[in-house]
């Protein structure tokens, strides 16, 4: 008999782990417990399953050849005995043994093994928002003792959502939440034909993001009639006879007949905390290269441990399926006998909104900030493709890097172009911890329909060093529009085209073209601060470059230009 | 007065040079010496000029805001003086002066320089054809001298096939040469509605792919009712009075009223040459990391320069417009007193084709086995999204490594779907001396429009090390035809479902589904070599895998699979 291997968990790392190592262990005995009913779901795709993008909960669990991966297809094609409606309660290191109940008959189970995987995943991080009944406002209740609140944490979530749309039972949804997972919603219920509020506590959305981006994709979202409303406190929800009706907020009220939580996800690491296993400052499982929890026998997988930024080494959290699944492999690898290792990882992330696409990989600002790092950023606005190929589109790229070091911390990539190729240009280089100046020329192919001659990852490397080498001071759109909102004297320059100032400009800004600018410096005074600004400030830099060597000293070009202005424009 | 600067050549290398240095360094008189008569194109549109996907030819000349970059632009925008239709004739190092001739009025010109940029670019290698025109069969001419017979170098040649096109003077195009230039030719002209022939002299077209992948592009041009002749070398072209008619081959005869030579670039270095320059190699101008020339007032930038294999250290000649660019940005950077270096580049490369994208870097099997490497590969066909979401569509994605020390070399993908991001992050891992080992855990991010869970990056790296390790012994479909044709006996083994099997089938395989492969070993000889495959030979690796634990030895894996089978199917 071949080793007794049990893994708690059946969605993504867990199912990786059976299916690889029943491929290199063809003896080992492989047990999966699942608490859910459905066994390695596609949990990424929901959403789509909402919307209707995927018309059948099935596609989201089958095999790319169409197969259905329930417990029938495991035990059959993989050997491997599934037991879903199984919880696990307990674990006995000492005899080795996991304690399990069967949710539908209440019967205790124990399966002895030889090594333990725990993919017991993520909990939706569930507000502690009261919720009151009208009817019944003496009953003290929690958010999802409602009906129509849901959170979207496995198929019956999604299922029941689908549900409420298509009978129409729900017209206006309410997502408390403002992330990744809120904004993939707020497409799937648009598309569905819901009004969407969003309710975000912090200033801005999108926390995976720097603020100046976040802020773009906001404005965009607003466009496609979105209502979002940020530095939002959710209250408390009401209903009546047991559904939700509305979402009251420290500032305003929002009827609601369909409310969705998504603020977020924690390690599910209650039952290797009750093991005793070491758990880490993210509350995730802690493991080792090999993904070996403390206990030698045990290995963790997936969205309940913690692994490391492999920019700064700090431990960190990273709930994502693609994580989940590569790490499924390495356990596999490790309890056939291998020595495969798992190094961590740059809290990547790619989603769709509508026509953005919005990615990110590394640091951004706030968290460099926190590990320490000395930021400096480019903001660059660029086609993705050769300016003259039809059906260019644009991409705002943003670098964030130490400025002592020169060190790349991370990237964040956005808009309605081609969005990949910049992110996992980016996410390859910070894998090798590259330095900035590594993006000068880094030699990705180029072709008017996919591509300008440098590519934008090269620009936007090229103007990160000039700012990290003083040649450049740049000044954030959100710095400029305070400094205009409090009034200070400033010259806001503009050094466009008359034809493109008159077109759209910035409220209380002059107008200098680059070309006249030379022969117009007198113009300027040399006692104030002076932001200048083109369309994507690159005219903007060559005009600072003007002033500096005339003797200006306080000189400055706003970030990403018009392009990255998101406030209103003058018409 | 500033430094005095000459540069030669105004396409790429050349402006940029300009642009970059006026920046930099107000003081300069920089002139810019230009055979043609335009400036600063972007000579990797003309295929779209050619087609009408670019409408005005201006569009190609014009900078994203729509400015015309002609001689009047960049005197009066960067005070850079340039003299079109000035073919520089003699460089006199010890004068430090360029003797150049205006190509209208005949008038011998002198420029003196301080520092000299040379960025005279590529020539077309036009084949030693011979030609005859059949009203004149006793003069000898050379494949050029009939007319409707172009290369594609400039603006006007572009602007000359475009006009035969649509004075409807040309119905049926031969384009001599398979490579790059000729596809992207070949979309251009079936675009405009002509009937294209294809000759290719070597046995696959693409030598910038390997011929596995070759094979691939050549199935599907040939689809989409391109005539492909490979391994068929042209001997001459008939005309009659003065045009041409059609092209004959080794093998046959094509008409043809419009005949394109696409056979290759070589670099223009003979000016350097004959000033005593030192010339590399690949007759590609010799240049240090500065991007200086053996004479240390004199650069050189673009497609005159022999440049180092970032991969293998080795000299190499890489005629790209992104390449010319980004050392025309280093040598500004440098003859404005900077220390910027130009290391490299990896052959990195792009075009459409119809609708499929294809795309390489680093090394080819042959390059590398030429560079001394001892090669593995791994070939992937997958799904460039998830393979569930709506639009997911086939890749195929390559590898290329060193057997003995794991280090990833190339790489390559093609296909319909989504090709940027993976070659984009194969550049990238190249840069840095990737191993194939790095790939497995590569934190590119996911989501299902975007990729699937474990990307195809790493899919295809963990195929390669799969066979880097002795895990799985693959075999081409190359060399499998081979064997079918010559009569082998060997057991051609299919291991998908029987529906699938009877849906397409390669002639001569034998079905046993993977689920009953266990029971049904006793069907399979041991004395003979077993090539096992299914649709993408994952299932395939795994038949592999039953088979070697139960003692077989002689187990081979098809790469690719169904997919990547070039050769017809029964159905």
């Amino acid at each position: 008999m071949g080793q007794k291997v049990v893994i708690i968990g059946g969605v993504a790392a867990g199912p990786k782990v059976a299916g690889k190592l029943r491929r290199l262990d063809p003896e080992a005995e492989i047990v999966i417990l699942e608490k859910g009913k459905f066994l390695s779901y596609a949990g990424c795709g929901l959403p789509y399953y909402i919307s209707g993008d995927i018309e059948k909960q099935q596609e989201l669990m089958e095999s790319p050849l169409g197969v259905m991966r329930d417990p029938e297809f495991f035990r059959k094609s993989k050997r491997v005995q599934v037991y879903n409606r199984t919880e696990a309660l307990r674990i006995d290191r000492t005899r080795q043994e996991v304690e399990a109940r069967n949710l539908e008959s209440g019967e205790i189970l124990v399966f002895p093994y030889d090594k333990l995987v725990l993919a017991t995943g993520a909990k939706v991080a569930v507000p502690p928002v009261k919720a009151i009944d009208l009817n019944q406002p003496e009953t003290e209740l929690r958010c999802l003792d409602l009906s129509h609140v849901y959170t979207l944490h496995g198929v019956e979530d999604a299922e029941a959502i689908r549900w409420s749309i298509r009978e129409k039972l729900a017209r206006r949804a309410v997502i408390i939440g403002g992330g990744l997972i809120g904004l993939e919603m707020t497409e799937s219920l648009v598309k569905s034909g819901l009004e969407v509020t969003i309710l975000e506590m912090l200033p801005e959305i999108l926390p995976i993001l720097d603020e100046d981006m976040g802020i773009l994709v906001r404005r965009y979202c607003q466009e496609k009639g979105v209502n979002i409303r940020v530095g939002e406190k959710v209250e408390r929800l009401e209903g009546e006879e047991g559904r939700v009706k509305r979402v009251v907020t420290d500032r305003g009220s929002y009827e609601a007949d369909l409310v969705i939580i998504a603020t977020g996800f924690r390690p599910d690491s209650d039952l290797a905390r009750r093991a005793g296993l070491e758990i880490g400052e993210t509350e995730g499982i802690k493991v080792d290269l090999f993904l070996r929890t403390s206990d030698p026998n045990i290995y963790a997988a997936g969205d309940c441990v913690e692994i490391e930024n492999l920019v700064s080494g700090s431990p960190s959290y990273m709930p994502m399926g693609s994580l989940a699944n590569k790490q499924g492999r390495v356990v596999a690898i490790n309890l056939a006998g291998g020595t495969e290792t798992f190094r961590g990882a740059l809290n990547s992330a790619i989603f769709k909104l509508f026509d953005y696409t919005i990615a990110r990989t590394g640091f951004g600002i706030r968290q460099a900030q926190t590990q320490g790092y000395e930021v400096e950023y480019a903001l660059v606005p660029a086609s993705d493709r050769a300016h003259y190929f039809p059906g260019a589109k644009r991409v705002v790229t943003k670098l964030v890097a130490d400025k002592r070091s020169g060190k790349l911390l991370g990237g964040q990539v956005i808009g309605p172009g081609e969005v990949s190729k910049t992110i996992y240009a980016l996410a390859t280089a910070l894998n090798y911890g590259a330095r900035v100046e590594d993006l000068s020329n880094l030699d990705v192919p180029y072709a008017p329909p996919y591509a300008s001659a440098i590519d934008n990852i090269c620009v936007a490397g090229n103007v990160l060093r000039n700012k990290l080498e003083g040649k450049m001071v740049g000044i954030s759109p959100q710095e400029v529009e305070k400094k205009r909102k409090r009034g200070e004297d400033f010259v806001l320059l503009d050094v466009r085209t008359p034809k493109e100032y008159q077109t759209a400009r910035i409220p209380g800004s002059t107008l200098i073209p680059l070309g006249s600018l030379p022969q117009n410096l007198d113009q300027l005074p040399r006692d104030k601060e002076i932001v200048l600004f083109c369309a994507v400030s690159l005219r903007g830099y060559e005009a600072s470059l003007i002033l500096r060597a005339a003797g200006f000293e306080q000189v400055l070009v706003m970030d990403g230009g018009i392009a990255c202005w998101p406030y209103d424009l003058e018409k």
